[in-house]
């Protein structure tokens, strides 16, 4: 039964759930289809057209497992949706059908010291809202924090502020179980534990749609934030890795930008003189005074400091860090773009001073230090200014041919992205989940009807 | 002004410190004067003999600087103990004088999230008694925690359980602030703040008393303990070195002991079967779960689990771990001797795995997974079956020569163990600290009494 949004007999479906929120006004479903995509040329071509046609804001388990019910036994496909902040369209329906809205499916149903059970639509500022007065935060999160939820992190984001201690959502341990629906005439609850949440997490809702979490907390350090300034890249980008190798200086956050794009926080001018190459960071209040002798090692100028106490009243440079970097960039210059980069270990940083020299100002740097496998990493989620498909492809290229993984966010499907192959488990996961092929068709391209 | 233990003024001395805790008793004297020098054969030759004359045990500031005032001015060695648990002889005064026992001196003086106040004396698990309803404890704690004390354990420590995660007291960070005594005839007391502490860290007490100390603390999780055994040593090792990677499984310890160590565990016997390679484990029980994927993946088998609290009530894996392996190996067999390992950064443990099939059962293996500047390492405390002087100074040539840094610990000067080399920072202290070479002389070789 192949689904033909034209002709599809909407009015009955949406009687059928009539009880549940159901918004059908097409400027309101045309936003809700839509993510962060734009800050891809490449994807801002590819998906400006696609929306749903329709959204349901589900509230329950219950409400979830209608929709399924619905949606397969009526052929339609079904897209979830946390906040949409997503960077490569992974909410973005592709072929229209059903946008699940689980923002308002946000209660957190458990808090222990050191553990979280949650529905997806819980916001992580809102969980670690009420966990840090336990003494305990989400180990990692994105720069969104403020307005991504819990579900969309697993479903579509890695890592973020706490990846230098804790690695990314994809490492052993930072996840602990999922409930999962499967997308099937009767469809069913699958709890998922140990190893097997990997299946699911980071799988754009291909396999699976994911109605609670359990997730390991981490102690909740008064974290103060401070801006450090070099006379040079190369200093700065040392002083990442130096403060990420450190293991007695409690941090959560090392970014490092490289000139011009500290004129680019606009808010954060008046901390700043001339333009320098900067360093933002978190670190544990108990670590504030050895963490300034590395900076005076290192010959750093420390141009800004709030307390923990202070930094929760006003600007959080975390909203400066990560993909905010890039947020803010091309607030001020929309010709802007981004690279996803993974340098290989190198406490020297060799390739990433070479690129920095090769590509000069085309690609500005910006670092993100965190922790890989055991290693501390310098990630790159440098700038690029844009000018054509082939030259950022040449760009991407290169960096691949000197050994700099690129994890491609000019791309929507799993398989283009990181690793570059498909996941053998994730598509194995998603024929048991999904034998229709009905949630988020598309981005799991090496999925097909055939036979398993 | 020389000083000559048999024709000195003791009567006069004592009584000017009447008011103080003074033992005479030769037998206690000799007691006091002795550490667990006699792990090593080289050390039990040459420091068997060595005697203090008296013992002092002060309680306050006020008495620490009478007593070097005293020594000072009438020209007395003082060598500061803690609980003489030292490897090295670190406390074993070698010209007689004066041994100053702070063991009672042991007043936890402030206590708040993540920083403790301390004098010298307080043993680290009375402090994490303390701390931890508080949900703080110590970084790092010798296996001695029980008996040790914080001052023994700046002035002559170096990690131990929890240097997975913070490397070692020498690693900036792990230690704020000392007050420590000067030895002159009108005695200062010295603040040191930030990199400064590092002049008196691990000197042996050779230049200052300390008489304070301010420590970051670490997050109390329940630490739930494991023993998991494997078929071969390579594959245990190699699971000591993924958990020590694996960034999302929060850990504590990680012993890794060959055949046939276990066998030496006589308490431990009734949880092993058969004689394999073993692993001793603290994991957090928030990574409990995901803790059990990475030892299946392994090959492991889990043969002993106890919860935090249960771990509380009875014996603690970590005292068969670190120098405690030895301590109980000893036990069985007094002509085991040991040596102090660092591996060079491998995944793969090549060196690890030569060294073990090169030497076999002369050198029975013993590692222990710690963080090294952001590396996760392999330090090794192997066993070694004693001979000759000779021969056990060519076991640890050729582990230099083959790149495996030997911290020796059959020797009590500063300057042979550790770098090898004398430490200028260290020894300049010494020489504003005091300037008369009366602190635990002997032990910092490079001192002598010539115009700095
Ligand atoms: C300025 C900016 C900065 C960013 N910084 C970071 C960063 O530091 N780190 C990072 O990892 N990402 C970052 N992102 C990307 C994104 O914000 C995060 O990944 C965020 O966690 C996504 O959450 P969301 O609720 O918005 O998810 P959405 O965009 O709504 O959804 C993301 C994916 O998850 C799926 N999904 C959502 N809910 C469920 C569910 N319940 N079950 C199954 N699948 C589900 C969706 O189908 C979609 O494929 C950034 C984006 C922007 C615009
Ligand atoms: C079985 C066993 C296992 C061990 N395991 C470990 C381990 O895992 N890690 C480790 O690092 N060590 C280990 N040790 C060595 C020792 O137990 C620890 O280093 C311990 O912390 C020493 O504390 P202490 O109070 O016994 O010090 P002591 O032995 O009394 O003194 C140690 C040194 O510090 C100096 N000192 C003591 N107090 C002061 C002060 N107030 N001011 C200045 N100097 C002072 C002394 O002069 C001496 O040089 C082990 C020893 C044994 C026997």
């Amino acid at each position: 039964m192949s689904f033909d949004r034209t002709t599809f007999a909407w009015d009955s479906f949406i009687a059928a759930l009539a009880d549940l929120e159901i918004i059908t006004d097409r400027p309101q479903v045309a936003k809700l289809s839509q993510d962060y995509y734009h800050f891809s040329p490449i994807l801002q071509t590819q998906l400006a057209d696609k929306v749903g046609d329709l959204v349901i804001r589900a509230k329950t388990e219950a409400e979830v497992l209608r929709v399924a019910q619905a949606c397969s036994q009526q052929g339609v496909p079904l897209t979830v949706r946390g906040a949409g902040s997503g960077n490569y369209g992974q909410c973005i329906p592709l072929e229209g059908g059903v946008v699940l809205d689980l923002s308002a499916m946000n209660r957190i149903l458990r808090l222990q010291p050191g553990m979280a059970w949650v529905e997806p639509g819980v916001k992580l500022a809102a969980l670690d809202r009420e966990a840090r007065p336990l003494g305990w935060e989400l180990r990692m999160v994105p720069s969104t924090y403020r307005t991504a939820t819990i579900g969309g992190f697993i479903g579509g984001g890695s890592g973020g502020l706490g990846s230098i201690n804790y690695g990314f959502l994809s490492d052993r341990g930072n996840l602990c179980a999922l409930r999962v629906v499967t997308l099937e005439p009767e469809p069913r609850v699958v709890e998922l534990r140990g190893d097997a949440v990997q299946q699911v997490n980071h799988a754009y809702g291909t396999n699976g749609i994911i109605t609670a979490l359990e997730l390991p907390l981490a102690p909740a350090y008064p974290w103060a934030e401070l801006m450090v300034t070099f006379g040079d890249f190369a200093t700065a980008a040392q002083f990442g890795q130096r403060l990420g190798d450190a293991d007695g200086l409690i941090k959560k956050l090392i970014c490092i930008c490289d000139r011009p794009i500290p004129q680019y926080f606009a808010a954060l001018q008046r901390y700043l003189s001339g333009d320098r190459p900067l360093a933002l960071v978190m670190v544990a209040e108990q670590s504030l005074e050895l963490f300034k002798e590395l900076v005076r090692e290192m010959g750093g100028d420390l141009c800004y400091e709030k307390s923990a106490f202070e930094a929760s009243k006003g600007i959080s440079l975390g909203e400066y860090s990560w993909n905010h970097t890039t947020l803010h960039a091309r607030s001020v210059d929309p010709s802007l773009t981004y690279l996803q980069t993974i340098f290989p270990h190198d406490r020297d940083l060799a390739l990433v001073h070479h690129m920095h020299q090769h590509f000069g100002d085309e690609v500005p740097m910006h670092l993100e230090f965190i922790r890989l496998q055991g290693l501390t990493i310098a990630a790159g989620l440098q700038l690029v200014r844009y000018t054509t498909p082939e030259r950022l492809q040449a760009i991407i290229d290169y960096h691949e041919d000197q050994g700099a993984l690129i994890f491609n966010p000019h791309t929507y499907t799993l398989e283009d992205a990181g690793r570059k192959t498909v996941d053998p488990r994730q598509l194995a996961f998603k024929r048991t989940m999904d034998p229709q092929g009905l949630l988020n068709p598309g981005k799991m391209r090496s999925w097909s009807p055939s036979t398993p």
